[in-house]
C-alpha cells in the first residue's frame, strides 16, 4: 500500500477498524496518541512508549515553534529524530492554541498575531506559516490551520468557519512535501446546520484525512454525540477520521460507536500529574488515604509495568513525598490503559460484538465526579 | 560464602577489589550506591536502575520514619518489596538528617530529640529506636546510631565521639535481625588522634563492616584523604570499608586509592535535576546555550540509554521547557558515569594497573567550578 491510504477492514454499526499507511509504519485504528506537547510525552521516555507499544505520538506546533523552533528541530533532522521517536507522529496546525491565548491574539482574515506566553513577544501564524512550520517539524500527520470558536456563539462560528474553509484552501496550496498527509479540519460548534456544511465544504477538498475539530470544548456529550454523527455521515468512509483532543475513557468508545479512527489526548499524562490512575471501571485518585496500605496494584488486570511491578501504598507514598516517579508510573499506566482501550474496541470491531463491548464498558464504567474510586474501594 | 563475609580479590597499593555477599546478592566492591532517599532513586524506575546494572542502593531512614512509615513499610513486605528493588539495600541510621535539624534538634546521651521538617511533630531516636526502624526497612546493610560533628570544632568532636561509641555498642546490643549486617562508623572530625582512636575502638566491636562518617562536610580533600589514610590503616581488611555520602568522580578515585570499598552519595540524581551532566573530564551545564543546536549525546564514548538516544540539543531542550524527562535522563547517565568509573577501578586494581588508572583519570578531569564544560566546549 501507498503511504496515506487508509483501508477499511471492518465496520460494526459506524464503528470501523481499518489500518493508515505513513512513512513511519501502519496505525491499527482506532487508535488513541499520547500528546508530547514539548517533543516529549510529559514523564515518559520513548523506550516507555515503545514497550507500552503506542504508535502514533502527537506533538503541538505553537509551543515547538516557540521553543526550542522549528528550525532547530529541522536541523536536529526532524521531529522523530530530535526527539527519538521512531514511529508515526502527528502535529496540529498550531491554532488552537494561538486562538486560546484569548487576549493576548489578534484575528485577521489573513491570519493571527499573538503574543508568545513564554516571553509575551510578538508571532504571526498564517495558513502558509503553519504548513511551513509542521514542515520543518516533519510529522507524518499535519494539520490544516483553522479558528476553534466558542462551542455556542452562532455569529462567531459563521465568521470562523469562512476563515477555516479559505485557509484550509491555502494550507493545501502552502504543502509541498509528499511524505506528510495534510488533514482538513471540520469545524461549526453545536450547529447542526454549520457541521453538515463544514463537513461537506472540508470533504470536497480531497485531503487524505479529516479531522473534527471544536468537540470536548464545553458543549454537552450529547451535542459532541450529535455532531459527530452528522460530520461522520458526511466525510467519505475511505479516509481516516480524527477527533481532536478527546480523551476520557467513555469519549473514546462513544466516538468510536460514531464513526473516528484516531484520538489524542492530554488527560492520560495530565491525570497521572495529579494522582489520577485510570481504569476500566473509572479513576482512583492514589492520593487517597484508603490505599496507604493496600498491596494492590492500581487494576489487577492490567499488565502495565506499574500494574506488573507496583502496589498502590508505594505510589500513593511516592504521590504524598512528591517524587517525580509517581508521574511516570501512573502515566505509564494510564496511557496503557487508554491504548488497551482502543486495541479492544478494534478487536471487537473485527469480530463484529462492538455494541456489546461498548455496553458493557459503559456499564462498568463510572465516570469521573463522584465516582473517582473503584466500587470495590467504595464504603 | 556466607552472607556478610568479604572476599578480599585483589589489592594495588592500598586500592583493593573484593566481593561483598549480601542476601540479595554479590557486591562487587569498589562499588557506588545511587541514593533513593525517599525509596526512590529521584525520577528513574527500578527497571532503569537494573538497566544500569546498579547494585546497591542507599535509602534513609530518617524520611522513611517519618513518611511512610517503617511499620507501613514492613506490613508491605520491608524495603526490597516496597519499591521492588531486588538487589542489595544499605540504610543510614538517621543519624546524620537528624543531625542537620540543627535548631529543630536537642542530644543528650541517651538519643536525640528532633522535630519533623514536614510537620514540626516531636520524635526522638535513640541508638535502639534507629535499629529497630531499620529492621523493619529491613536493608541488608544498616548503620549504627552516631553522631556527625562540625569537622573543625575539636572539644565538640570529642564529646560527639564518646557518644558514638556508646551508641555503637548500643546497636551492636539492640540488633536482632542474622540477615542484616550493622556497620560501626568511625567519626573524629579533621583530629588524626580522634580519628585513630575511633577506628581503634569501632574495630574493636567486630561490626561485618565498617563506615566512615563526618568526611565531605566542609573539610579540604588534603583533610579528607589525611583521614582516610589513618583510619583505614587501622580497620581491619578483611572487612568492607564504606565512605559515606561521598560521590563526586575525583573523591571516589581519592577514595578508592585509599582503600574504600564503597561510596554513596546524592549528588549524580541532584545534579541531573539541576542540569549537570558528570563526565570523565568535568561537568556540562547542559542549560548553556552553547548546545542548543549539538547534535552530539553527552559523552560519545558513554554506553547509557541517554547518550544511546538523545543529543545534546535535545536534552537542553527538554531542559528550558522545563520537561521531567531531562531529570528522568541526565540522572541515568549521572549514575552510570559513576557505576562505570567505579567498575573500571576495580578493573584496573585487579590488573594491577590502579595507579595508571588514577593518574589517567585525574590528568584528564577537570572538578566543578572553574571547569564546567568539556575542554573541546571552551572558546
Amino acid at each position: 500500500m501507498e503511504s496515506f491510504d487508509y483501508e477499511l477492514m471492518a465496520t460494526d454499526g459506524n464503528a470501523r477498524a481499518g489500518v493508515f499507511h505513513t512513512p513511519h509504519g501502519d496505525l491499527l485504528t482506532p487508535i488513541f496518541a499520547p500528546v508530547g506537547t514539548q517533543a516529549t510525552v510529559k514523564a515518559v521516555t520513548p523506550a516507555q512508549l515503545e514497550e507500552l507499544d503506542a504508535s502514533l505520538v502527537l506533538a503541538n506546533t505553537y509551543h515547538l515553534y516557540l521553543r526550542p523552533g522549528a528550525d532547530l528541530v529541522a536541523e536536529m533532522g526532524g521531529l522523530h529524530a530530535f526527539m527519538q521517536w521512531h514511529r508515526p507522529m502527528l502535529t496540529d496546525s498550531g491554532g488552537f492554541q494561538v486562538f486560546s491565548l484569548a487576549a493576548m491574539r489578534k484575528i485577521d482574515e489573513d491570519g493571527v498575531t499573538f503574543k508568545s506566553h513564554i516571553d509575551g513577544s510578538l508571532h504571526r501564524f498564517t495558513p502558509e506559516k503553519s504548513i511551513q512550520i509542521q514542515e520543518l517539524l516533519g510529522a507524518d500527520i499535519i494539520m490544516a490551520f483553522d479558528e476553534c470558536a466558542p462551542p455556542y456563539d452562532r455569529a462567531y462560528n459563521e465568521r470562523a468557519l469562512e476563515r477555516t474553509h479559505a485557509w484550509a484552501e491555502r494550507c493545501l496550496k502552502a504543502k509541498t512535501r509528499a511524505d506528510q498527509a495534510l488533514f482538513g479540519i471540520v469545524q461549526g460548534g453545536v450547529f447542526p446546520d454549520l457541521r453538515e456544511r463544514s463537513a461537506q465544504f472540508i470533504a470536497s477538498l480531497n485531503f487524505p484525512g479529516h479531522a473534527i475539530g471544536g468537540l470536548s470544548v464545553g458543549e454537552t456529550k450529547a451535542e459532541m454525540h450529535a455532531m459527530l454523527e452528522i460530520v461522520n455521515g458526511i466525510l467519505p468512509t475511505n479516509k481516516p477520521r480524527y477527533l481532536m483532543g478527546v480523551g476520557s475513557p467513555e469519549d473514546l468508545v462513544e466516538g468510536i460507536a460514531r464513526g473516528v479512527d484516531i484520538f489524542d489526548c492530554v488527560l492520560p499524562t495530565r491525570l497521572a500529574r495529579h494522582s489520577a490512575a485510570m481504569t476500566f471501571t473509572g479513576r482512583l485518585n492514589l492520593m487517597n488515604a484508603v490505599f496507604a496500605r493496600d498491596p494492590r496494584p492500581i487494576d489487577e488486570t492490567c499488565t502495565c509495568y506499574t500494574c506488573r511491578t507496583f502496589s498502590r501504598a508505594y505510589l500513593r507514598h511516592l504521590i504524598v513525598a512528591k517524587e517525580m516517579l509517581a508521574s511516570t508510573l501512573i502515566s505509564i499506566h494510564n496511557i496503557h490503559t487508554l491504548l488497551t482501550l482502543v486495541r479492544r474496541a478494534r478487536q471487537a470491531i473485527l469480530e463484529k460484538r462492538f455494541n456489546d463491548f461498548r455496553e458493557e464498558f459503559l456499564s462498568n464504567y463510572h465516570p469521573c465526579g463522584k465516582h473517582t474510586r473503584n466500587p470495590e474501594e467504595r464504603g
